[in-house]
């Protein structure tokens, strides 16, 4: 892994920390050929928000908080972007959740697997994570999915109750939400299948929303779940928002 | 260069072909790092155009096409994304304008200039293209930017007074404006500098764009220059497009 040379007073520091995170992860194999594209459609999207986490999307984040605070057996699932981005805080949250973590990636070879496992593994050792890393042998299918993809583990999603799948595709969150599943996504397009499937959509970058969390579950003794949460508004919030950041251009 | 398989049929084929194109690019060396953060970024603003080419976008094209028919001497500068995926159309356009092509790229090395002009040649060699290829041997400097972006040639840049830049950065946007030459970008994002900077704005797709301007020169006899063209007005138009996007979803 290179290091990043940027200084931080530079006005465009977190956008190329993160560009540099995904180059190393690419060096390494743990992303699949289309994550810079989708890495790209995200950051399209994060400008229109502003690079900021608007009100709505901290409040989806603290219901989302809120529900996994509160389940029975939540469960974190990480893919090759979000463990290059935020590998480290999403562990953070599980550890203080006391869940696991089940790496699950869409375009599943041994390979990749392996590189996102290697990764994780070494900052668990670094920060002495206290985290079950669940994925290198799954022993589950989810119902309605074809393939690798549908491959998971039982102690992981299949036993949930609540899972946070950040940055994930809309057939899986469609799966993960027929089974009845609290299903919570990170996604900056809130037209996307994911985003209009989700239980909880939480329109925000992801280095943003884990930091968040971090500092939510950090600081605060008790988050409750918000009953009155509704997501088609959270969306619709969403799309106001980038909206008028086009008409009052 | 390894060929393509999906089927034309395929709803995305016309994406996947694009992402196609530029990983075959990169196994080239064409492109810089973060050409793949830059592609995914067009295509989150070409799903907000509905990945179609909009009235006004043909109307801008038809326009870019009046100033280069009329030009006394037009020059279209190529990248290693143009070159990737746009590269047999625009200079089947030079060609056809009897102007020249040149290769201009942001992060210069040798070795990836090298690439763009072994990929042109090729393309011009099967196709038997009769344009002429600048870049390789920069001679004069754009003035007011600094470094290896500044290069380009006297026979091309320097004595053009027409210039198609497509998927252009801001900064050279506006040293080529600042010249008092007639610049036409290509570019999916409305608020992007260099679309606010240009004389003729392009809000649409490159593909599609090369293809609207090889049609329009190969079925027209005479393309006018549209006097009453007002790229403030084409902006907005683009803008309130995307917006209405949002608010009626």
């Amino acid at each position: 892994m290179t290091d990043f040379a940027a200084d931080k007073s530079h006005p465009r520091y977190e956008s190329l920390l993160k560009r540099h995170r995904l180059e190393n992860a690419a060096k390494q194999g743990m992303l699949a050929d289309s994550a810079m594209i989708a890495h790209g459609r995200g950051e399209a999207f994060d400008y229109l928000l502003g690079e900021q986490t608007t009100d709505f999307a901290l409040k989806s984040t603290i219901n989302a908080v809120g529900h996994l605070v509160n389940a029975k057996r939540p469960v974190i699932c990480l893919n090759g972007n979000t463990t290059a981005l935020v590998g480290y805080e999403l562990m953070k949250v599980a550890e203080i959740l006391n869940c696991p973590i089940e790496v699950n990636i869409f375009y599943r070879t041994e390979q990749r697997l392996n590189s996102i496992f290697d990764h994780l593994k070494g900052i668990k050792n670094k920060h002495s994570l206290q985290v079950e890393l669940l994925g290198d042998t799954p022993d589950s299918l989810i119902p309605g999915l074809k393939g690798p993809r549908a491959k998971c583990c039982k102690k992981g999603i299949i036993d949930s109750d609540v899972i946070l799948v950040p940055l994930e595709d809309g057939d899986r969150c469609e799966a993960l939400v027929a089974m009845g599943k609290t299903v919570i996504v990170v996604d900056l397009n809130p037209l996307s299948r994911s985003a209009q499937m989700a239980t909880i959509t939480i329109v925000d970058e992801i280095t943003r929303v884990a930091n968040n969390m971090v500092e939510l579950l950090e600081t605060n003794n008790e988050i409750e779940i918000d009953i009155d949460f509704d997501n088609s508004l959270n969306l619709k919030n969403s799309l106001e928002f980038i909206a008028n950041k086009f008409s009052n251009s």
